[in-house]
Protein backbone atom coordinates (compact mmCIF):
# COMPACT_ATOMS: atom_id res chain seq x y z
CA UNK A 1 0.00 0.00 0.00
CA UNK A 2 1.22 3.11 -0.71
CA UNK A 3 1.67 5.75 2.03
CA UNK A 4 -1.57 7.40 4.09
CA UNK A 5 -0.57 10.73 2.79
CA UNK A 6 -0.62 9.37 -0.51
CA UNK A 7 -3.73 7.33 -0.18
CA UNK A 8 -5.39 10.24 1.56
CA UNK A 9 -4.62 13.06 -1.47
CA UNK A 10 -5.57 10.41 -4.17
CA UNK A 11 -8.74 9.88 -2.21
CA UNK A 12 -9.39 13.50 -2.21
CA UNK A 13 -8.69 13.91 -5.87
CA UNK A 14 -10.96 10.84 -7.03
CA UNK A 15 -13.84 13.26 -5.50
CA UNK A 16 -13.25 15.70 -7.98
CA UNK A 17 -15.86 15.06 -11.01
CA UNK A 18 -14.40 13.35 -14.46
CA UNK A 19 -11.81 11.76 -11.91
CA UNK A 20 -12.19 8.11 -10.11
CA UNK A 21 -9.32 6.31 -7.95
CA UNK A 22 -7.56 4.90 -10.65
CA UNK A 23 -7.01 8.18 -12.53
CA UNK A 24 -6.42 10.26 -9.47
CA UNK A 25 -3.53 7.53 -8.94
CA UNK A 26 -2.22 7.95 -12.26
CA UNK A 27 -2.38 12.11 -11.56
CA UNK A 28 -0.72 11.88 -8.20
CA UNK A 29 2.03 9.25 -9.76
CA UNK A 30 2.80 12.22 -13.06
CA UNK A 31 2.80 15.19 -10.81
CA UNK A 32 5.28 13.14 -8.50
CA UNK A 33 7.46 12.31 -11.37
CA UNK A 34 7.30 16.16 -11.87
CA UNK A 35 8.18 17.83 -8.97
CA UNK A 36 9.47 21.21 -9.61
CA UNK A 37 7.56 21.64 -13.13
CA UNK A 38 4.60 20.40 -12.37
CA UNK A 39 3.66 19.45 -9.00
CA UNK A 40 4.97 23.02 -6.87
CA UNK A 41 3.29 25.04 -9.49
CA UNK A 42 0.28 23.56 -9.00
CA UNK A 43 -0.03 23.72 -5.48
CA UNK A 44 1.10 27.25 -5.39
CA UNK A 45 -1.52 28.24 -8.36
CA UNK A 46 -4.29 25.97 -6.09
CA UNK A 47 -3.29 27.83 -2.70
CA UNK A 48 -3.68 31.25 -4.57
CA UNK A 49 -6.77 30.33 -6.24
CA UNK A 50 -8.05 29.33 -2.69
CA UNK A 51 -7.47 32.20 -0.84
CA UNK A 52 -8.30 35.05 -3.44
CA UNK A 53 -11.20 33.80 -5.18
CA UNK A 54 -14.19 34.94 -4.29
CA UNK A 55 -18.21 34.96 -5.37
CA UNK A 56 -18.81 37.97 -6.76
CA UNK A 57 -22.20 39.69 -4.59
CA UNK A 58 -23.79 41.26 -7.38
CA UNK A 59 -23.72 38.55 -10.20
CA UNK A 60 -22.74 35.44 -8.62
CA UNK A 61 -19.33 35.42 -10.80
CA UNK A 62 -16.21 33.82 -9.70
CA UNK A 63 -12.97 36.77 -9.62
CA UNK A 64 -10.31 37.82 -7.21
CA UNK A 65 -11.50 41.51 -7.76
CA UNK A 66 -15.21 42.24 -5.43
CA UNK A 67 -17.15 43.09 -7.76
CA UNK A 68 -16.02 41.03 -10.47
CA UNK A 69 -14.14 42.22 -13.69
CA UNK A 70 -17.61 41.98 -15.64
CA UNK A 71 -19.36 43.88 -12.93
CA UNK A 72 -17.03 46.36 -12.48
CA UNK A 73 -16.38 47.25 -16.21
CA UNK A 74 -18.09 50.29 -16.47
CA UNK A 75 -18.05 50.08 -20.42
CA UNK A 76 -20.15 47.01 -20.19
CA UNK A 77 -24.12 47.68 -20.39
CA UNK A 78 -26.28 47.72 -17.64
CA UNK A 79 -29.71 47.31 -19.31
CA UNK A 80 -29.23 43.76 -20.36
CA UNK A 81 -28.88 41.06 -17.67
CA UNK A 82 -28.23 37.48 -19.10
CA UNK A 83 -29.77 34.95 -16.96
CA UNK A 84 -27.35 32.01 -16.79
CA UNK A 85 -27.34 28.28 -14.68
CA UNK A 86 -23.78 28.60 -13.77
CA UNK A 87 -20.14 30.11 -13.64
CA UNK A 88 -19.50 27.46 -16.10
CA UNK A 89 -21.65 29.17 -18.61
CA UNK A 90 -20.93 32.65 -17.61
CA UNK A 91 -17.51 31.94 -19.10
CA UNK A 92 -18.38 30.20 -21.70
CA UNK A 93 -20.29 33.11 -23.36
CA UNK A 94 -17.55 35.31 -21.95
CA UNK A 95 -15.51 33.49 -24.34
CA UNK A 96 -17.50 33.78 -27.73
CA UNK A 97 -17.39 37.76 -26.56
CA UNK A 98 -21.05 38.02 -28.14
CA UNK A 99 -22.49 39.71 -25.26
CA UNK A 100 -21.56 43.22 -23.51
CA UNK A 101 -23.81 43.39 -20.20
CA UNK A 102 -24.48 41.97 -17.19
CA UNK A 103 -24.89 38.51 -16.13
CA UNK A 104 -27.12 37.10 -13.25
CA UNK A 105 -25.90 33.34 -11.95
CA UNK A 106 -28.76 30.99 -10.59
CA UNK A 107 -26.49 29.04 -8.88
CA UNK A 108 -28.64 26.21 -10.50
CA UNK A 109 -31.43 24.84 -11.57
CA UNK A 110 -35.40 24.16 -10.72
CA UNK A 111 -35.01 20.55 -9.84
CA UNK A 112 -38.10 18.28 -8.33
CA UNK A 113 -35.82 15.69 -8.35
CA UNK A 114 -32.89 16.92 -6.47
CA UNK A 115 -35.03 18.70 -3.94
CA UNK A 116 -34.01 22.25 -6.06
CA UNK A 117 -36.58 24.96 -5.13
CA UNK A 118 -36.96 28.59 -5.86
CA UNK A 119 -34.97 29.18 -2.16
CA UNK A 120 -31.97 27.21 -3.00
CA UNK A 121 -31.21 29.77 -6.17
CA UNK A 122 -30.38 33.08 -6.51
CA UNK A 123 -33.76 34.45 -7.30
CA UNK A 124 -34.30 37.42 -4.73
CA UNK A 125 -31.81 39.11 -5.81
CA UNK A 126 -32.25 38.52 -9.64
CA UNK A 127 -35.98 40.33 -9.04
CA UNK A 128 -34.88 43.15 -7.17
CA UNK A 129 -32.44 44.26 -9.86
CA UNK A 130 -35.07 44.11 -12.27
CA UNK A 131 -37.14 46.47 -10.10
CA UNK A 132 -34.34 48.97 -9.66
CA UNK A 133 -33.41 48.91 -13.25
CA UNK A 134 -36.53 49.74 -14.83
CA UNK A 135 -36.67 49.05 -18.97
CA UNK A 136 -34.20 46.44 -18.74
CA UNK A 137 -34.25 43.21 -21.25
CA UNK A 138 -33.53 39.96 -19.45
CA UNK A 139 -31.84 37.30 -21.47
CA UNK A 140 -32.75 33.53 -20.31
CA UNK A 141 -29.31 31.42 -21.97
CA UNK A 142 -30.34 28.50 -19.69
CA UNK A 143 -29.86 24.96 -20.70
CA UNK A 144 -32.86 24.05 -23.05
CA UNK A 145 -33.71 20.04 -20.71
CA UNK A 146 -36.49 19.69 -18.03
CA UNK A 147 -35.03 21.43 -15.59
CA UNK A 148 -33.83 24.49 -17.81
CA UNK A 149 -37.19 25.10 -19.11
CA UNK A 150 -39.05 24.61 -16.22
CA UNK A 151 -36.77 27.53 -14.43
CA UNK A 152 -37.10 30.05 -17.19
CA UNK A 153 -40.91 29.03 -17.13
CA UNK A 154 -40.86 29.97 -13.21
CA UNK A 155 -38.96 33.28 -13.95
CA UNK A 156 -41.27 34.59 -16.74
CA UNK A 157 -43.73 33.96 -14.44
CA UNK A 158 -41.99 36.43 -11.47
CA UNK A 159 -40.82 38.90 -13.96
CA UNK A 160 -44.63 39.34 -15.91
CA UNK A 161 -45.14 42.32 -13.46
CA UNK A 162 -41.68 44.16 -14.12
CA UNK A 163 -41.14 46.78 -16.71
CA UNK A 164 -38.33 44.49 -18.44
CA UNK A 165 -38.15 42.59 -21.66
CA UNK A 166 -37.86 38.83 -21.71
CA UNK A 167 -36.05 36.86 -24.45
CA UNK A 168 -34.36 34.07 -24.46
CA UNK A 169 -31.69 32.22 -26.64
CA UNK A 170 -33.13 30.84 -30.04
CA UNK A 171 -33.26 27.52 -30.78
CA UNK A 172 -31.99 25.47 -34.35
CA UNK A 173 -29.51 23.34 -36.06
CA UNK A 174 -26.25 23.87 -34.57
CA UNK A 175 -23.27 25.19 -36.85
CA UNK A 176 -22.08 22.81 -38.40
CA UNK A 177 -24.54 20.11 -37.62
CA UNK A 178 -26.22 17.62 -40.58
CA UNK A 179 -29.64 17.91 -40.49
CA UNK A 180 -29.76 13.59 -40.45
CA UNK A 181 -27.98 13.53 -37.15
CA UNK A 182 -30.14 16.06 -35.24
CA UNK A 183 -32.82 14.61 -33.11
CA UNK A 184 -36.76 15.45 -34.00
CA UNK A 185 -37.26 18.03 -31.33
CA UNK A 186 -34.57 20.12 -32.72
CA UNK A 187 -35.45 19.89 -36.01
CA UNK A 188 -39.17 20.43 -35.42
CA UNK A 189 -38.00 23.83 -33.56
CA UNK A 190 -35.74 24.73 -36.48
CA UNK A 191 -38.53 24.71 -39.04
CA UNK A 192 -41.35 26.76 -36.67
CA UNK A 193 -39.22 28.82 -35.77
CA UNK A 194 -37.38 29.72 -39.81
CA UNK A 195 -36.39 33.13 -40.11
CA UNK A 196 -36.42 34.79 -44.10
CA UNK A 197 -33.33 35.32 -45.50
CA UNK B 1 -12.79 35.19 -19.40
CA UNK B 2 -12.19 34.29 -15.71
CA UNK B 3 -9.29 35.50 -13.80
CA UNK B 4 -6.08 35.05 -14.36
CA UNK B 5 -5.13 33.16 -11.61
CA UNK B 6 -7.72 30.75 -12.56
CA UNK B 7 -7.17 30.30 -15.96
CA UNK B 8 -3.81 29.36 -14.89
CA UNK B 9 -4.73 26.42 -12.25
CA UNK B 10 -7.30 25.31 -15.23
CA UNK B 11 -4.15 25.28 -17.38
CA UNK B 12 -1.89 23.64 -14.83
CA UNK B 13 -4.87 21.18 -14.11
CA UNK B 14 -5.53 19.86 -17.44
CA UNK B 15 -1.38 18.42 -18.14
CA UNK B 16 -2.50 15.80 -15.55
CA UNK B 17 -3.40 13.08 -17.24
CA UNK B 18 -7.12 11.89 -17.75
CA UNK B 19 -8.23 15.86 -17.70
CA UNK B 20 -8.32 18.03 -20.39
CA UNK B 21 -9.29 21.67 -20.19
CA UNK B 22 -12.80 21.10 -19.92
CA UNK B 23 -12.46 18.77 -17.18
CA UNK B 24 -10.60 20.86 -15.23
CA UNK B 25 -12.15 23.45 -15.85
CA UNK B 26 -15.46 21.76 -14.11
CA UNK B 27 -13.13 20.25 -11.43
CA UNK B 28 -11.71 24.00 -10.96
CA UNK B 29 -15.55 25.12 -10.28
CA UNK B 30 -16.15 22.11 -8.37
CA UNK B 31 -13.49 22.71 -5.93
CA UNK B 32 -14.69 26.24 -5.57
CA UNK B 33 -18.51 25.40 -4.55
CA UNK B 34 -17.06 23.25 -1.49
CA UNK B 35 -14.38 25.48 -0.21
CA UNK B 36 -13.98 24.19 3.45
CA UNK B 37 -14.96 20.37 2.81
CA UNK B 38 -12.55 19.74 -0.37
CA UNK B 39 -10.59 22.59 -1.86
CA UNK B 40 -8.86 23.66 1.33
CA UNK B 41 -8.03 19.85 2.42
CA UNK B 42 -6.88 18.91 -1.71
CA UNK B 43 -4.43 21.70 -0.82
CA UNK B 44 -3.13 20.99 2.64
CA UNK B 45 -2.99 17.36 1.02
CA UNK B 46 -1.18 18.12 -1.94
CA UNK B 47 1.04 20.69 0.08
CA UNK B 48 2.29 17.35 2.40
CA UNK B 49 2.65 14.97 -0.49
CA UNK B 50 4.90 17.46 -2.42
CA UNK B 51 7.04 18.05 0.68
CA UNK B 52 7.05 14.91 2.41
CA UNK B 53 7.27 11.92 -0.18
CA UNK B 54 10.80 10.79 -1.53
CA UNK B 55 11.87 7.95 -4.09
CA UNK B 56 13.11 5.39 -2.14
CA UNK B 57 17.22 5.01 -2.82
CA UNK B 58 16.66 1.11 -2.98
CA UNK B 59 14.02 0.51 -5.06
CA UNK B 60 12.84 3.46 -6.24
CA UNK B 61 9.29 3.34 -4.16
CA UNK B 62 7.50 6.38 -3.35
CA UNK B 63 6.51 6.91 0.67
CA UNK B 64 7.26 9.22 3.39
CA UNK B 65 10.29 7.21 4.92
CA UNK B 66 13.35 6.64 3.69
CA UNK B 67 13.65 3.90 3.12
CA UNK B 68 10.25 2.76 1.80
CA UNK B 69 8.08 1.20 4.38
CA UNK B 70 8.51 -2.24 2.09
CA UNK B 71 12.20 -1.80 2.38
CA UNK B 72 12.59 -0.87 6.07
CA UNK B 73 9.86 -3.88 6.73
CA UNK B 74 12.09 -6.82 8.00
CA UNK B 75 9.43 -9.23 7.64
CA UNK B 76 9.83 -9.65 3.88
CA UNK B 77 12.13 -11.68 1.98
CA UNK B 78 15.41 -10.51 1.16
CA UNK B 79 16.02 -13.17 -1.57
CA UNK B 80 13.00 -12.20 -3.94
CA UNK B 81 13.27 -9.16 -6.13
CA UNK B 82 10.42 -8.38 -8.22
CA UNK B 83 11.19 -6.18 -10.90
CA UNK B 84 8.53 -3.34 -11.94
CA UNK B 85 7.88 -1.06 -14.63
CA UNK B 86 6.64 2.02 -12.13
CA UNK B 87 5.50 2.24 -8.85
CA UNK B 88 1.61 2.64 -9.72
CA UNK B 89 2.18 -1.66 -10.69
CA UNK B 90 4.27 -1.88 -7.33
CA UNK B 91 1.13 -0.44 -5.77
CA UNK B 92 -0.95 -2.96 -7.57
CA UNK B 93 1.01 -5.74 -6.57
CA UNK B 94 1.34 -4.71 -3.15
CA UNK B 95 -2.70 -4.74 -3.17
CA UNK B 96 -3.08 -8.02 -3.95
CA UNK B 97 -0.60 -9.07 -0.81
CA UNK B 98 0.62 -11.89 -2.60
CA UNK B 99 4.27 -10.71 -2.58
CA UNK B 100 6.02 -10.86 0.11
CA UNK B 101 9.68 -10.02 -1.20
CA UNK B 102 11.70 -6.19 -2.15
CA UNK B 103 10.79 -4.27 -5.23
CA UNK B 104 12.98 -2.29 -8.08
CA UNK B 105 11.17 -0.39 -9.87
CA UNK B 106 12.94 0.38 -13.58
CA UNK B 107 11.18 3.79 -14.39
CA UNK B 108 9.65 2.59 -17.06
CA UNK B 109 10.43 0.15 -20.39
CA UNK B 110 12.96 0.35 -23.18
CA UNK B 111 11.31 1.69 -26.08
CA UNK B 112 12.84 2.31 -29.44
CA UNK B 113 9.96 4.79 -30.52
CA UNK B 114 10.02 7.01 -27.38
CA UNK B 115 13.75 6.72 -27.31
CA UNK B 116 14.16 5.31 -24.10
CA UNK B 117 17.40 3.26 -23.58
CA UNK B 118 18.83 1.10 -20.96
CA UNK B 119 20.66 4.40 -19.53
CA UNK B 120 17.63 6.35 -18.60
CA UNK B 121 16.06 3.55 -16.77
CA UNK B 122 16.88 2.28 -13.52
CA UNK B 123 19.07 -1.14 -14.57
CA UNK B 124 22.68 -0.52 -13.01
CA UNK B 125 21.17 -0.59 -9.63
CA UNK B 126 19.58 -3.79 -10.36
CA UNK B 127 22.81 -5.15 -11.27
CA UNK B 128 24.59 -4.34 -8.20
CA UNK B 129 21.60 -5.96 -6.27
CA UNK B 130 22.01 -9.29 -7.78
CA UNK B 131 25.94 -9.38 -7.89
CA UNK B 132 25.31 -8.71 -3.98
CA UNK B 133 22.29 -10.79 -3.27
CA UNK B 134 23.69 -14.41 -4.84
CA UNK B 135 21.15 -16.89 -4.97
CA UNK B 136 18.28 -14.87 -5.46
CA UNK B 137 15.10 -15.00 -7.92
CA UNK B 138 14.22 -12.00 -9.91
CA UNK B 139 10.73 -11.93 -10.78
CA UNK B 140 9.51 -10.18 -13.59
CA UNK B 141 6.37 -8.30 -13.62
CA UNK B 142 6.52 -6.25 -16.65
CA UNK B 143 3.32 -5.42 -19.05
CA UNK B 144 2.99 -8.15 -21.74
CA UNK B 145 3.53 -5.37 -24.41
CA UNK B 146 6.15 -5.62 -26.83
CA UNK B 147 8.41 -3.04 -24.49
CA UNK B 148 7.63 -4.84 -21.39
CA UNK B 149 9.14 -8.12 -23.21
CA UNK B 150 11.85 -6.42 -24.77
CA UNK B 151 12.74 -5.49 -21.52
CA UNK B 152 12.52 -8.71 -20.13
CA UNK B 153 14.83 -10.03 -23.03
CA UNK B 154 17.44 -7.03 -22.07
CA UNK B 155 17.39 -7.83 -18.57
CA UNK B 156 17.55 -11.46 -18.55
CA UNK B 157 20.78 -11.56 -21.12
CA UNK B 158 22.26 -9.18 -18.56
CA UNK B 159 21.35 -11.40 -15.38
CA UNK B 160 23.03 -14.25 -17.06
CA UNK B 161 25.89 -14.20 -15.79
CA UNK B 162 24.39 -13.89 -11.96
CA UNK B 163 23.60 -16.97 -9.94
CA UNK B 164 20.10 -15.53 -9.56
CA UNK B 165 17.52 -17.22 -10.88
CA UNK B 166 14.95 -15.57 -12.98
CA UNK B 167 11.23 -15.60 -13.36
CA UNK B 168 8.27 -13.97 -14.72
CA UNK B 169 4.28 -13.75 -14.15
CA UNK B 170 2.49 -16.32 -15.85
CA UNK B 171 0.32 -15.67 -18.87
CA UNK B 172 -3.21 -16.89 -19.20
CA UNK B 173 -7.02 -16.61 -19.32
CA UNK B 174 -7.56 -14.11 -16.78
CA UNK B 175 -9.60 -14.79 -13.70
CA UNK B 176 -13.61 -14.22 -14.51
CA UNK B 177 -12.74 -14.39 -18.53
CA UNK B 178 -14.66 -15.66 -21.25
CA UNK B 179 -12.88 -17.30 -23.63
CA UNK B 180 -15.41 -16.09 -26.23
CA UNK B 181 -13.61 -12.52 -25.71
CA UNK B 182 -10.32 -13.45 -25.10
CA UNK B 183 -7.58 -12.51 -28.13
CA UNK B 184 -6.24 -15.27 -29.89
CA UNK B 185 -2.39 -14.64 -28.25
CA UNK B 186 -3.31 -14.76 -24.42
CA UNK B 187 -5.55 -18.24 -25.77
CA UNK B 188 -2.53 -19.61 -27.36
CA UNK B 189 -0.70 -18.99 -24.65
CA UNK B 190 -3.17 -20.39 -21.90
CA UNK B 191 -2.76 -23.65 -24.58
CA UNK B 192 0.89 -24.35 -24.55
CA UNK B 193 0.87 -23.56 -20.93
CA UNK B 194 -1.40 -26.09 -19.69
CA UNK B 195 -0.84 -27.15 -16.50
CA UNK B 196 -2.52 -30.71 -15.22
CA UNK B 197 -4.79 -30.45 -12.66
Amino acid sequence: MAAPELEHLIALLAKLPSLGPRSARRAVLSLLGQKETQFAPLVAAMQTVLEKVKTCPVCGNLDTITPCAVCSDSTRLNHQICVVQDVADLWAIERTGVFKGQYHVLGGLLSALDGIGPDELNIQSLLEKTEANKNCEIIFALPTTVEGQTTAHYLSDKLANSLCSISTLSRGVPVGGELDYLDDGTLQMAFKARRSL
